[in-house]
């Protein structure tokens, strides 16, 4: 059988275009195929155009979609689904040990070697798909994978009502990582830089803060979510001695810092990347985050480039892109 | 009463020097003037003379001695101590919290705006002081500081039998925290660079490892023991996915890192610096922990500068000064 062809964004060599024919994936044993209903812009999706990563294929990793083929088990089809991102080997010694999403092996969707969701179709193994509540919408499921990331912090450390906690950014994620923690019943603030983003905070009763108004060693535990050296330097400031620093974002090439304070004060800092679906799923299904006011705009798969232009201007939130 | 005079050694502008007539120092209410039986030279002696920290008056912070006046409480006088070095506020956040290490006001025996122990008397606050029990003799109580810094670490993180540990840097401090961790009974290689570290280190059942033989991504824990950039670039590349890093030593001025990998590997740095005497001072007394041929040489106070010079020796271990 011929594959039939679909839609996609296409990046090449840093170069993203829109192309009306690539062939459609097909699905071997322990896969799905699954046709996007909506998928999400982030920020790792800008970077991958700027040259972040060596990708050259279909990028985007955020989605929702219906499983439409699962020649291993045909009850999936017709069901709505989100899927984790990192697909693992199964057989290395961290996917043994538990640590999937740190496979040794593991390829990401629309980052490292897979193809990804900016297109009418994507293939995923059985294993990474969670079937969406029906109650959950399209428009906030699209949001599960980057609620996932901003709730692994909840995963790789605990925050309590008695912790003063300092987000540093307020774009996507840094917004989504304040609705989780907020969860926590903390003492939160949050730097903003945009007005949108301190009105999107307030409407929340989360406690918005400028970036002059800091105390220094304050804070029991500092989220640093710009991915910029001037955002480490700052969390570096305002975390207090045996404080804890979460870094939420990836950093581009080599940062400069000065670690004895780091060691002085005994500051512990932990990397956090991804995270299990099933907490932000049932987030979502509470209602206890409500993403839907993220959304800037919904913009069509032909017009993806546009999309990704508009998703990197300074402070614009979600866009998401529908094919259809 | 004029003070009486006393000999030690003198830091000014990165010049160390032996001075034979320096003023005693007095104890005021709260505080113990204590003759000093035994000193230790420590690598951040070493740095302060290069300058790390632009220290003026009398280094030194490990030592056992015995006190000889204490105006607010005489039960101490004749009790052999040793002490801790962080000299708290008593009144600040930090102190509030219980965290007097930390002490926003500071001041540090023989490194900040205190004078240190290699003198013939030395003056602390009592709350500092802990009494060496008997049988512990001066040889192995002057390692009490170093010890407890060694143990912080167990303080901060938990290590158990399933871990595999690996210790970079085997110098005095290195061979400290091996001797600590070996007590966790997890699976633990250190890695050596002088003959004399595999030696004593092999006669206590520790496994040594070179440097080209690390796996990468292997181990759970890394101690970083070594203060220097090479060291930290290979805990970064031995550390597991979800893995900690211990930064057990001060850096000098700014370090270039990767955090990228920090973040996508989920790594955790945790700094790590003076800890409680109390384990300490258990280990010492259990014979868990037996420093003695960390001993490299006893030297008398008067011939302290050639000490330093001695301790700033590639390889070499443990220089005590004596006065006497």
């Amino acid at each position: 059988m011929e594959n039939p062809s679909m839609r996609s964004l296409w990046l090449e060599q840093q170069i993203l275009t829109y192309r009306s024919e690539v062939p459609s994936p097909v699905p071997e044993n322990g896969k799905a195929l699954i046709r996007i209903l909506l998928s999400g812009v982030c920020s790792t999706d800008l970077e991958l155009v700027r040259g972040y990563y060596p990708f050259s294929g279909i990028p985007g990793h955020e989605f929702v979609g219906e499983v439409v083929s699962s020649p291993e088990d045909p009850s999936w089809i017709g069901k709505r689904v989100v899927g984790e991102i990192n697909i693992a080997c199964g057989y290395c010694d961290t996917c043994k040990s538990g640590l999937t999403r740190h496979c040794e092996n593991r390829k990401t969707l629309g980052i490292y070697e897979w193809n990804g969701v900016f297109a009418d179709y994507l293939v995923l193994p059985l294993i990474n798909l969670h079937e969406v509540p029906q109650h959950v919408n399209n428009e906030m499921a699209v949001f599960t994978e980057p609620l996932a990331a901003a709730h692994e912090i909840l995963e790789q450390t605990t925050i309590n009502q008695n912790d003063r906690v300092l987000i540093i950014g307020a774009g996507r994620l840094g917004l989504l990582v304040a609705m989780v923690i907020q969860q926590t019943g903390c003492e939160l603030e949050v730097i903003t830089r945009h007005e949108k983003q301190s009105i999107f905070l307030e409407k929340r009763n989360i406690q918005t803060i400028s970036e002059q108004n800091i105390s220094s060693k304050k804070y029991d535990i500092v989220v640093e979510a710009t991915g910029s050296v001037d955002g480490f330097a700052q969390a570096c400031k305002s975390v207090c001695p045996r404080g804890r620093i979460i870094l939420k974002s990836t950093y581009k090439g080599n940062s400069e810092v000065n670690f004895s304070g780091i060691v002085v004060n005994e500051v512990t800092l932990i990397g956090s990347r991804c995270g299990s679906f099933e907490p932000a799923l049932r987030l979502l299904a509470e209602g206890k985050v409500d993403p839907l006011p993220l959304i800037e705009a919904i913009v069509p798969l032909e017009q993806g480039v546009n999309a990704f232009e508009l998703a990197a201007r300074p402070g614009v939130l979600k866009i998401l892109i529908k094919p259809g």
